[in-house]
């Protein structure tokens, strides 16, 4: 009966205007209304965690004798249809909004109802039904741990290994290709390209384990708490009965909180899976940052490494190619160390029974572990993959280092070695040049000794 | 003559097949493959600013000499639909892309340039022409900082006004309803509610202050310097003529970079604008808190003042309304605090002639902005409008607070006092009774000194 | 031989002047010249493991014959004394130094070979013997992994657990206080004190897991990978022996990297550390501004317990005082934060072999485990044993919230349950008087059901 | 009468035992107690600006009447000595302590307290005289802002003036040395070095305007709020008297805050010098990552300056030298923006009338700034001074960047001078060879035309 475009609906503060093909109700209404701030929602990765857990409920509901089975079933149907993104275009709720995420809970709550409502032709309601046994309470952090769970056991960390295997993939083919080491940017010692690669091989799969040992604690669920974590209004064996039933769908190991006030009074959990991804993601800075670095040039930088060229990188020097993907992914990690600030703030500023920061903790979180996953995979499919060692260039690099001399520490003591070495960069002259001019030979050092003592790629391995 | 749905562009690196109806070419085609991010581009105010400075651009190089009258004409037409937001639909980078913003400026190069060939009715070049005397390097941050003093002069600025006007007003009128100040949460010496709200009040105003402060900086635009500072490539002039062409169009005080080098090695300007926002948004943080505190419980908090019911609190605590406004609040305050420190980071990470952090910069403070802008202004309108003092209970904390007995120092010295708070306390009595039964009266204090000095209004105003 | 109070030591780069009493020499001295930035040095935890290191490195060489046993023997004594802390005041090198601590590595050389020849009565060389098979590259950050292992299992862990199990003994006391809960600030379901003390030991807990699960990863030892990861001038197996020799010594679970290029390129083990401590700091701050919340008052706040008197908490306002720890503890969780926003991101700025942050990521995981242990005791011991419970109070408190209605729902709806909440409210009416004066009793409810709804003890039990 | 060693004091909470040579009394002794943390207090540059300000305060105590001349003169007498640094021995109290300072503001009072009773040869009480008309509500942060002022204004400025002005003369002396330009860490088109130390030192300079511009809000002076910010127990015009007094001694521009409500409830204006000075290192990360970039090599890094050798470089690899100054500055860098994300999230958690985490504040924005003005310095004094540019290198790597063939846009236009860039490095021939060869001359440009457009210092000028 509304007025032209659209109805009139009502909740306990009164009535609300509604587009007239809304599938939401009067509370979303209100929150659109309140709160035109971003313009941007939840991510989907979260609306399809409600729609997980909002058809595991009908279906423990049922099961408990909360709820009629057709009435059940005819939730489980519509909450699965959110699941699967079907209705995206009616959550309209901005992510910035009550703190506890109710106005999203209610606007599944809604969404759900009034599908429900029509395949079962009677009423379903919002909060009796479909939020039976729950609250926005416990719901809201349930998805929020459901989408980040599948986020990072089901997105980074695959992305983070199919990374790994090819980065050891490059470190076993590049095992030979000794170049001179850097510290501090200035030249090293010898090491192979293989273990440069394989470094950073490592570091990712540091990045998988730390991520791992996290994934518990992430993992335990609210559900179950309702309101303050005491499960009023919510039988026995709720929470535990709709864990299983998620961990079971989804095939994650999602399990019960082991103290509900505490998974609902505070987000630690959460805080930690962000800190792990913050790390991870510094350890791909790296990587990245090397990576351009080693393939800075071509005539003015390094030239150690040709990277794959992926699109013209200048709108006026012509044929210019620029490190792209590396550049992404120092941006996305700029990103993420920024979301970790926002989530560890977010985190700390629960009072009591309840943090109400939860929307903008999920919004930080989610999206990193989405860039990160997508970083990974760029990185090895769209870098790694095609990148030519400049296989001269490192070896000639490699015996031009002054620091090369430090094999002969055991022959010369380290006083005289820095002698040779500065010798050699005023003169422009080799190591070796220098060591025979000081007449070293044979005496500290037979020539069989000084040549394995300069040998680059036996250095690379240890000089052992 | 491309397949069914794509037709072929190429660039300098070859082919590439774009979908038949895009405005944009090869290398927007090339950055939407290479860049399957965040799926999120620019933001709107900074492809607005792409379209005003390539048709100033597009005017001054007519101006000069640099394209033949039509041409820069067909450019500035095509280029004001872009800034009106006609064509965002084409522009689908997304914002985690190559550092520099080449393939989004390449993206607003290509898609003027085949609006304007259309028009024209022939071949206007993206990067000949359209891009013509400037470079991906100068007009990127370009367009950050005219989209980014335009959000800080024409949003921000004025919510921050709207915001600091209510507080005044409503400070005004509380003029004299006395309280109990807090500090360390624990109860301290009466003020007026009036005092606290011009607090809030004089928090806004500096915040204004603040950002103005630091806006000429800001505004400074690198255009001029083409790809590393030196203009090559620009006529004499170019810079300036541009910029001046943009205050004009906008309104804002944009000028010339004082040094072209600077202005695109660096984004400091940028990163001080972000600090600027982060700190005017920790003052509303505090605002937010306090607001909420004060309108906590019904039953079990504060309770000194009713704010409005907005929505619904509880999806099952029947009844229950909450700060919804103020927590959408503080979770923007965490999330300028994490933009700002991506920014931070982004920002120090240039190197030589360019930071290639640009997009990622331009995400988070362009975003900071808007957030802070909107809920400034839902303070405001949503808040403090309707928010109701509980006058009786404001009253009755203050004369309940033990440190009341603050201006009998003078009279009986603090330890004395001290002593006089405690038994108060421990005794349930005031501390008038107190003050009378220990004998002080007239001997230390008069009558009227002893009314004088507890008298919470007067004290509120210093009690003087 | 020096002038009056100052000696003349030399180096690779010529002659220095040297303190005549100081232990260092040549190199030190030319780093406290070059350096004065921050005037303070390494953290005591860091430079006891740096004795702890050479006197197990002088072991090994000596097991492994790289040195002669006197001159072993006498390094490993002298390094002793280093451990112990018996040489303090010569370590004067400024933290802020280069950026792979090789000024603090030499200067524990320099002091260590001052010492050993002092004993030996013979020349005990900085380098070629106290540095023998390893490089700054390696023992720096091995020190560093050394002490903050230490921190974190025998200060960090410690304190930790000793909070949960002080806030579980409070929390076993109170399991039948009942209260108010509080979401969003308002009231709320009533819990227990003892269910709210039992989610802040669950969140120390919780701190304790996620600690240790990080361990392993921290615990990982770079030394033997000397200059660049290689072992290039150590002997095969030195790196496990000294890593097993300083797991043996310290009773630490301290192992040898498994990629020793990963072990000095990267410092990830230790930023992933430093977010878990974050994230644990983020946890205390949560519990300490709950505590100070709930002492609020004695009679304009919340005023549910009366938490210890520590100290006159105002220089003006007699009688008052302040949860100094809670804001202790808040203040260290500010640092906390900052320190770890220092440490990602000098962790992420790693270039090619080596990090060059090194010393500012140690002074700030160290300084935050260090911070966090220390805060954690006190809460403990300063507060939670002697915080009084206001039980009378918060009794009234829990029956005075209108969300005493939830249980309700089931027998009248959110809608009727929601209306009665918000009469109770207008009209300053129990719930229970509501309820009959609307005639609910007995259709719709039983006096049974209503008295077993409304009991608030069995309400914060879950109603079940 | 104390027992051995200890004497014993009281205050309003009863005994307390005190080392028996401590000027400090029993609140200090309590915090002593109470505070084991960090084992650090507060920084020097806030010990002398609280004895300069009890100083003025008893300085106008004494001209409005409050306290006797004599009281006055002695209490201001020994206030000089702290100020002065000849009791810090005496200020034991950790810098992590109540959240208002107060035990800090109660040191100073004791101590001062002490030393005016033993000149005065009467009781002086450290409340009722040293602290009269104040608070610790007002006192502290006022000292606070009086240290931070003075820091900005007499430590930071001057130091980034000198290093600007260093920065200046080297930019003049190298004007002429043509290099490669880079952007992306990709061989770019020509610039001068004397360009690039420019934008150096225009960094450096904005960064003095930015901190000058927010000094105004920094330097208002909360003194004169006492408790609350009402006033109240002091005088009228306290607050103006003693801030004129304080910039009177000092020299600074500090004033009487507009707002005491607001100077107190909130550190916004300590938040916005944080982030200035966070911005103004951001800036000086650049500078110092460039130079140590430039530095790099000698053999297989850039080489295109020589920065002075200020000390050996390695433990293992003899006659190395590392560009330690910029990894001290890089390091600072990485404290300060960490230290900045401290003060923000401290100046987030002010509630009602007084922010208490101004202890943390303080702490990091007197650290931040008295780093910065450190390492400004050294750039200036040990680097910059010091730094010898390769010309040959830089001329040879200008003249072998592709990107020279940028000017030749004009004339060929985009795609083909793109053509001809990818057939020069393929071939590795000359821009000029490849241009000749495809037989452009003179057709599309003549010699004369080509010879200009090739001259690599004319283009860093712009081409013009």
């Amino acid at each position: 009966m509304g007025e032209q475009g659209y109805r009139v609906e009502h909740d306990t503060m009164g009535e609300v205007r509604v587009p007239v093909d809304a599938l939401w109700r009067a509370q979303t209404q209100r929150a659109v209304e309140n709160f035109p701030i971003s313009g941007r929602g939840l991510e989907r990765s979260q609306i399809r965690a409600m729609g997980l857990l909002k058809a595991a409920a009908a279906r423990v509901n049922e099961r408990l004798g909360v709820l009629p089975s057709d009435v059940a079933k005819a939730i489980a149907a519509a909450a699965d249809e959110v699941a699967e993104g079907e209705h995206d275009a009616h959550f309209p709720v901005d992510v910035f909004q009550t703190g506890s995420g109710t106005s999203s809970n209610m606007n599944a709550n809604e969404v759900i109802a009034t599908l429900a409502t029509a395949s079962l032709g009677r009423d379903v309601h919002p909060n009796d039904h479909v939020n039976a046994s729950q609250s926005s309470n416990d719901t809201f952090p349930t998805t929020l741990r459901v989408a980040a769970t599948e986020a990072v056991v089901k997105d980074v960390v695959p992305a983070l290994e199919h990374l790994a295997t090819t980065l050891e993939g490059r470190s076993a083919e590049w095992a030979d290709l000794v170049k001179s080491g850097r510290t501090h940017l200035m030249d090293a010692v010898p090491i192979t390209l293989g273990q440069e690669a394989g470094a950073w091989a490592a570091q990712v799969r540091y990045g998988v384990e730390r991520l791992t040992s996290s994934v518990p604690r992430l993992a335990e669920l609210p559900i179950g708490g309702t309101a303050v974590g005491s499960g009023l209004n919510a039988p026995e064996g709720f929470g535990a009965a709709v864990s299983a039933e998620l961990a079971d769908v989804t095939g994650l190991p999602l399990t019960e909180a082991r103290d509900h006030f505490e998974a609902q009074a505070t987000q630690d959990g959460v805080v930690e899976i962000s800190g792990q991804l913050r790390t991870t993601a510094v350890a791909l800075f790296k990587i990245a940052n090397d990576l351009r670095w080693l393939g800075s040039g071509p005539r003015t930088g390094l030239g150690e490494l040709a990277l794959p060229d992926l699109q013209p990188g200048s709108s006026i020097m012509p044929g210019k190619v620029n490190p792209v993907i590396s550049e992404a992914t120092m941006m996305v990690v700029a990103q993420i160390i920024g979301n970790d600030a926002t989530v560890a703030f977010a985190g700390s500023q629960g009072n009591f029974q309840l943090n109400v920061m939860l929307p903008v903790i999920a919004r930080n979180v989610l999206e990193s572990a989405r860039l990160l996953a997508a970083v990974a995979r760029l990185l090895a499919d769209k870098v790694l993959v095609g990148t030519e060692p400049q296989v001269e260039r490192l070896r000639e690099l490699a015996e031009s280092s002054p620091s090369i001399v430090t094999p002969l520490n055991r022959y010369l003591g380290y006083e005289e070695a820095a002698s040779i070495a500065k010798q050699s960069l005023k003169e422009r002259k080799t190591i070796r040049e220098v060591v025979l001019e000081r007449g070293h030979v044979p005496g500290k050092v037979t020539e069989e000794q000084l040549d394995a003592a300069l040998d680059v790629l036996h250095m690379a391995r240890g000089g052992r």
